[in-house]
């Protein structure tokens, strides 16, 4: 944890309060005391530090001061396969950490049904990863996550109007167009399952005006390929 | 795994045998039987088919015919802080996955003493996370991994010839120098371990030639920065 993410309900007139795994993280891994100062941010908001004025093994007062902006976000929605519950926990906090705002979970025929039943699925489970991952990166924009679990509607339906003018690409193993590098405009970039997107899936993309790119000829895990993506199309 | 690595000493007259993990693989993973055909490769030497010509509880044989090249090595060297060993695991597939065939795990600061216990660190056990690395991405050579327990005399003595002509970089989120794009040449790399490098250790690499480089202003996970870094500096 690189700065601690505090929910706006828990900030009063420039005091915020601390309980939970924050606050066993301050004692515990960061090993802080009154008077310690820490790099702490606002969800959605601002960022810069605070001071613990009050610590105790239920809760901690922190005086903050709020002066910097969060990061830039990266302008790159990603459309991901849903992948299996232990990788998502992880993929959720990768997109957080590298700047993403804007993901769209969505069915493939080679997602396995019982994914979609994962208690990781929830908004609240969804949060916390995301909340860990911004944590991480020093970042505050919270990223936008969105389910779909039918394909077809959701690409013919609502996929186009969420790439809009941005260039769109699927990472497609079998392509012979090689993945973009350093893009500066806004993208939407699909990710398929373990296994691959199947030729129909493919086809519906580029209906709706996909480029299929390659990444070489190394097959990554998904939990791989997403942060090379976003680091050769967005180098920071 | 989406090639079936195999030993030298298991081939023999183009006829592989297969046991253990990798036939477990073949029967609950992939379900195949008699008569199927799948992409394998032998250590250090070519890819191709095999063709199952035997199968049971026990055993496996493989006709095999290997006609075509390994994917060239990405002409990259990491120098890395010894990762705890639950995410070493990872980095290792990662590693071996993305085409990098040298690394230096080192000793720093923040590397906490315990994680050079780890019964991960054995030849036996690198290789098997190597292995399943390679297997994952179609590659056939085996990465050398080295260790070295003490940071000052392996970047005073043994680092200048490791680096020889290439560029040699550190990952520094405090520098002002932005990390390179698309490098074609040798490039020498390293990584600290969570919470970086100490600024003598800056140093010390500094005076052998390193440049220090940031990659933006958010922090990653050493899990996210190896792929990350890796695929910008070498975009497939």
């Amino acid at each position: 944890m690189n700065l601690l993410l505090l929910q706006s309900e828990t900030i009063q007139n420039n005091v915020a309060t601390i309980v939970g795994r924050q606050l066993e993280h301050i004692i515990q891994v960061q090993r802080l005391t009154k008077g310690d100062i820490l790099r702490v941010g606002e969800i959605n908001g601002d960022i810069g530090l605070g001071t613990i004025t009050c610590l105790n093994n239920t809760s901690a007062t922190l005086e903050i001061a709020l002066t910097a902006k969060a990061p830039s976000p990266i302008p790159l929605t990603i459309v991901l396969a849903l992948p299996r519950p232990k990788m998502l926990r992880r993929i959720l906090q990768t997109i957080a950490a590298m700047g993403i705002k804007q993901l769209h979970l969505v069915n493939s025929n080679r997602v396995e049904k019982s994914f979609w039943q994962s208690p990781l699925l929830t908004s609240e489970a969804i949060n916390e990863q995301l909340i860990l991952g911004l944590e991480q990166s020093r970042d505050t924009l919270l990223p936008s996550v969105h389910l779909h679990k039918l394909f077809k509607p959701f690409v013919e339906d609502e996929l186009p109007s969420i790439v809009g003018n941005s260039t769109a690409i699927v990472a497609h193993p079998m392509s012979e167009q090689r993945c973009p590098i350093d893009c500066q405009a806004a993208s939407t970039l699909a990710i398929g399952p373990e296994g691959g997107f199947i030729p129909f899936e493919i086809e519906k993309l580029v209906q709706v005006g996909f480029d299929p790119v390659h990444l070489g000829s190394r097959i990554l895990r998904v939990e791989n390929a997403v942060p090379a993506l976003i680091s050769r199309l967005y180098p920071a």
